[in-house]
């Protein structure tokens, strides 16, 4: 059952409908903390308003999250860090970090890194070049870009051009990872390339960047999905031995496939809605979606609950409406649709709007 | 004993001399190919001149130089590559094949590709940070353009500011090696750590830089000592897999030490003479060199054989001069610190004339 907050400060938990990940076993796994009212509390201080995705839990676990806002409270500044790689379109599964992190830079002030792995593409696929990796870093850029992100305060670092804001603390960070460290956090053997072996040390570094810039510690906050959490146990492990903050990061439910995947996923097309999807598209896509017969687990009510109904009793309505019986799925995927179209059109314009723009951001 | 050239065409090897390296076995044991009349022939045809370092063998292996040459002979382009890490003065040793790469850029108009490894430098010793090794590529690089190197042809790139250059090269390179063969060629081990794994990819990278840059193969030389050899063979290997030419070698011999060691080397700082030692030490250090008993054997007579002295005659008068016991070793080592000294107050004159302009070409 999904049980939505309208008070302030009660977090749901309605996970169970995510079917094949028990989040709450991967906080206990990873050793992360859960979000308690503290946190909670001080977050909705700091901004004024209390997120839907706080509120509801999409956010829900972190690591030093309380150092952070006490940074924050002592006057200290803190940098935002998430990336992408650029080898095809957005889907909806990769906005509900960024809008989280959107939320986080107008509350914070924190200057946003937002690394391009085209790198780490390069290296897995056989088939990707940089012309075509370079036209996703544009196209991306712009997506992210469109969710209103301040472009002073926000430095896209694309590795494969910009490898020298990287490579001197990428290097730092690999002379203290060995082959063997490799081997049991990645899974890498003998066999394994050193391009794929020295990538995590890249990615790393940007959690030092603004430290080293200026020169003193500034403590780095990634908003991420918890399945990622594995990795920045390393570069947490490595923060220590170079003498930086170790990187905090705040963790996030994945939004479900189409299918009924946990995940909304590229390697799985069919369980994506991309940005650029036309209105048809979309239509068809969720015309054809999975629904199950465990009306609980369906994955196009969690569309609503993670991105597109911030109202409260709104969500409340589309579930009770569901369970109830008094709509049946069909009415409920064609307002879906209408409601993922209006979004996705609001979106294209405002990609538009920025235009060229985000060229001079990704030089 | 030392057999000295004045005919155009023999090429004589004294290299018993070194004592330690047989420069001869090498050539076998790395499946290297002497240098030949033919390839010396076209040399000489090509400069117009039959230089030092060839006539006496200093420089006498080699590995596709002869499609290099071809290559000229069809009016292409060809780049040279050598370079240095910055972690100390430069000394006479370092010189050798500088000089003679200069000579390969006045007579093929080459692009010189002249790297500044501080990442290793950094990878390697825990005291050297960016300060310390940003002084000694300023001051290593007016050493270089102090032999006469063309500023207009000539590339400096220096690995932690110069990332991006080769950053996207290397990961290509990276992703042809495995954890296994690093440690076939260089001995790695699990405790390695990835940064010094990383590492050979990034010096790899040069080799095919200007290929990139012009869209075309653009075939590279690297003219060094044959200890460096080995390192080569991997970059070749992996040319081949990722389609570029296969980078050439032309193999040097090694200027001994002042101790009579094999090859002046800053790791034994007592066999060697920098280009900032002033004239009082010079002529210390050669006061106490050592001089075998077995005078075939002087490591001094090698410093006019290799560097100090082009004339065949004037090299030939003194070795007859020690040899026949018309000289004194006193006397012999009074007049090469006077030759060191004229030659160290030219380079030193030529450093200051260069001053700042060095600085754009670092940037």
């Amino acid at each position: 059952m999904y049980r939505v907050i309208v008070a302030n400060k009660a977090v749901l938990t309605p996970w169970e409908v995510s079917g094949k990940i028990d989040y709450d076993n991967l906080v206990e796994k990873f050793g992360t903390k859960p979000l308690n009212h503290g946190d909670l509390d001080r977050m909705r201080d700091h901004s004024g308003r209390f997120h839907f995705m706080l509120r509801r839990g999409v956010f829900y676990s972190h690591r030093d999250l309380d150092k952070i806002l006490d940074h924050h409270d002592r006057g200290g500044k803190f940098s935002l860090y998430t990336g992408r790689g650029p080898s095809g379109p957005v889907h909806l599964g990769h906005l509900i970090p960024w809008i989280f992190t959107k939320h986080l830079q107008d509350t914070y002030g924190s200057k946003l890194l937002f690394q391009f792995t085209d790198d780490e593409k390069m290296l897995l696929k056989e088939d990707l070049d940089e012309t075509i990796t370079s036209h996703w870093v544009h196209e991306n850029a712009l997506d992210l870009m469109a969710l209103g992100f301040d472009p002073d305060n926000t430095e896209f670092i694309v590795n494969m051009r910009h490898a020298s804001k990287l490579f001197p603390i990428a290097l730092k960070v690999a002379k203290k990872i060995t082959g063997s460290t490799m081997r049991a956090v990645f899974g890498f053997n003998d066999q394994s390339n050193l391009g794929m072996m020295f990538f995590p040390s890249m990615q790393a570094a940007p959690c030092f960047l603004e430290s080293e810039r200026a020169g003193e510690p500034v403590p780095c906050l990634i908003p991420a999905g918890i399945d990622q959490d594995p990795y920045w146990r390393l570069t947490r492990d490595i923060a220590r031995k170079l003498g930086y903050p170790k990187p905090a990061q705040i963790h996030g439910r994945m939004l479900p496939g189409l299918t009924g995947t946990a995940k909304m996923s590229s390697s799985q097309p069919e369980t994506a809605i991309y940005m650029t999807d036309v209105p048809e598209l979309v239509e068809k896509k969720i015309e054809y979606a999975n629904v199950p017969e465990d009306r609980a687990n369906c994955p196009l009510f969690q569309f609503h609950y993670f991105l597109l109904t911030e109202s409260d009793e709104e969500v409340e309505w589309i579930r009770d409406a569901c369970t109830s019986n008094r709509r049946s799925c069909l009415e409920c995927k064609i307002e879906l649709a209408e409601d993922v179209n209006r979004f996705l059109k609001a979106h294209r314009r405002r990609k538009k709007l920025i235009g060229k723009s985000v060229e001079t951001m990704l030089e």
